[in-house]
């Protein structure tokens, strides 16, 4: 008997998580013995806990195609931490309150480190009360910090956003710096992990050009040592590009741009290293600056996504329904590298319980004894991320990116 | 009799410049009986004041081809203003002394405002001098702001980067707006003409997406009345997406950049009106927001540069040296709109001494009354220059940008 699906989309969204939600939709629509409809939640796992279900059945295959180019989260994703398990278990109750009521027999959860341990609890409460419930995570985080898969989905279109980014204001700043500007910064996201700090350096295929300087969350700011750097860039290439991870922090593990602000995991909220950096190249060395902050243009970058990355993102949805239709509980697929010259690569899968709440950082053999750029090793490893283009279709010079009708499922459980 | 030309690169850079250079050279290429080499100046005007010039004729038609899909100023730009001419000539004398020791007859200067003020000076000190010259002015700026010509080169390609990250961002906050970022704000440039920041405003394509507020430097900031703007978009859309200009001002003409505000530790914001616009939100309507500038990547980005603006800086540079084998001297092509539906244009002339020092700021009835959007007018005027993608080719991932070899042309002056 098939029973229904339930798909979300958690915490921050990237310029290929809809390509993933494609791959699960258009492998569930195959497998239709096992699954009947998959229902999104419209906002991530809010739409569980709040029975704001949308039926994807009601979209027409163009549309789900079309998601495989459009950046952002189609169904709404939530940054929304459920409470602690052991304190409070209301919150997964209410989950398989819902998934009973509309028959939901798979869990397809798509995100990052949090919501892999929310989809590992959500499966162990299930199985406590006798419910029966197929539940997988599905990987995605440009921060590419999910332990066991080589790489995460999400990663490789913001490592390839910003090594042509830095690439490109670096010929800007090279053409210029004879009389104006001599030190660009640009910041990127990577709160603990220096990953996508690390991909700029993708750009540096000339020796001499940016960036020149990599400033690292895996590495204590050392402001001596990186004013060093500086100058003598700025006087043996006549111009220094600077890439910095906003969770650049120093030897007290303070964060060089604390704004202030926590989210809902209580993170810290942080924003305008760049502007930091900046003011003290000026203050110390004298240097004219100019710093861009890419933010969210780094991640919903569709336009500049990696070819690579749209076909891994879409792979792990499909696998997704694959393992769930066999039975596999409590899994995530995974991305093996089995060579990297040529790159070829292979769906895997992990056990929830060995990846939730684990955190990949760079291993310091990808970064240079000094600190400041990455090794060789380090570029083999990223290099193939970024390969392949695949560009959304265009319309009056904008790209055609798909709005889903997102039907609400009617409801049939009390409100809480 | 052949002589030589000088070419020279100006002020701020942009993504389709070097198309501007290859439309000059290939140009030059298929005049022999006019033209002999192509001599470009080493880091812009300075090149020609410290004759330190290019022998174009040494990088070949494949070289120059790829400078079309190449970002940068391929030999060096300069922000150098020359000395007042009234005050001190010998600046321009010595540009006339460069210009004689190696025969140039022509002068091609590719800048904004400024450097069209220059190329004026310099041909009406030739004439004084007796020194045969053709100067030609051809126009760039991604500011818009060159009066007679409809649209400046470069414009349309930075137009169509912030419209595609304003698109793309937007989707990314509306697809998080109901647990995080309510509030985005993207910084663009245009320090005293609003044309970029009216540029994001294309993203809308759907009513009540992303930009809900533009922030334009024609109009004097209100902060009360963008204040209810924002908490009117979070209220009806969910969230609200802000297009700011680096040159918003106060009633007073006080920059917002340089307000002085202080951060929630006290600590003075660095440069970046978009950090200030942010804070003022969070401090005001207490919504959780995320900040983006662009800065330099907005004005590089030849991986999404606009077709039309690329086929009209490398026809700028065709134009000027047809109009210059013509004899017409103190002039520049302009781009003459023919209609916008559909969209026809071709190539005009101005005279040097119309443009100069002139600035074209946004017309007011391209603003809606409320000062916050662009009017339909507005939109039907900037959609047909982001029209058309021009992919460069790519290899590993990353754009095959050229590197040409600017071999430095033998002195033949006593140096300055």
């Amino acid at each position: 008997m098939a029973r229904n699906a339930f798909y979300a989309q958690s915490g921050g969204v990237t310029a290929v998580i809809n390509a993933t939600a494609a791959g699960v939709i258009e492998t569930a629509r195959k497998h239709r013995k096992h699954i009947g409809k998959v229902l999104a939640g419209r906002n991530g796992i809010l739409g569980a806990l709040h029975e704001d279900l949308i039926d994807t059945s009601k979209e027409s295959p163009a549309a789900i195609r079309a998601l495989k180019h459009t950046p952002g989260g189609a169904f709404g994703s939530a940054r929304y931490k459920l409470k602690k398990f052991d304190q409070d278990p209301r919150e997964y109750e209410r989950l398989i309150e819902v998934f009973r009521a509309h028959d939901i027999g798979y869990f397809f959860f798509n995100g990052g480190n949090d919501s892999a341990d929310t989809c590992l609890k959500v499966s162990q409460l299930a199985g406590k009360l006798g419910y029966p419930l197929t539940a997988v995570h599905v990987p995605k985080t440009v921060d590419n910090d999910l332990p066991i898969t080589d790489n995460c989905p999400g990663f490789g279109s913001v490592a390839k956003y910003v090594a042509v980014s830095m690439m490109e204001a670096g010929l800007d700043v090279e053409s210029m710096a004879k009389t104006s500007t001599k030190v660009f910064i640009l910041e990127v996201m990577g709160r603990h992990a220096g990953w996508i700090t690390a991909a700029t350096a993708l750009a540096q295929t000339v020796p001499g050009t940016a960036p020149h300087v990599l400033l690292l969350p895996e590495i204590a700011f050392d402001e001596a040592a990186f004013l060093a750097r500086v100058k003598e860039a700025v006087e043996r290439y006549g111009y220094c590009a600077v890439g910095v991870s906003e969770g650049l922090h120093d030897k007290d593990g303070k964060f060089l741009a604390e704004s202030g602000l926590k989210d809902a995991f209580g993170h810290s909220q942080l924003g305008g290293v760049a502007p930091r950096i900046a003011e003290l190249v000026r203050g110390k060395l004298g240097y004219k600056h100019h710093w861009a902050v890419a933010d969210y243009l780094q991640r919903s970058a569709r336009h500049i996504a990696s070819r690579t990355d749209l076909e891994q993102s879409y792979a792990v949805g499909k696998a997704a329904v694959e393992l769930a239709v066999k039975g596999m509980n409590s899994v995530m697929p995974t991305i093996v590298r089995l060579s990297s010259r040529p790159y070829r690569w292979k769906i895997g899968v992990a056990k929830l319980a060995d990846v939730a709440n684990v955190e990949k950082k760079m291993p310091r053999d990808f970064i240079t004894p000094d600190g400041f750029h990455i090794t060789q090793k380090c570029r083999n490893y990223l290099a193939p991320l970024i390969a392949g283009e695949a560009y959304p279709p265009y319309e009056n010079g904008l790209p055609r990116y798909v709005r889903l009708k997102n039907a609400a499922v009617r409801k049939k459980t009390k409100p809480q």
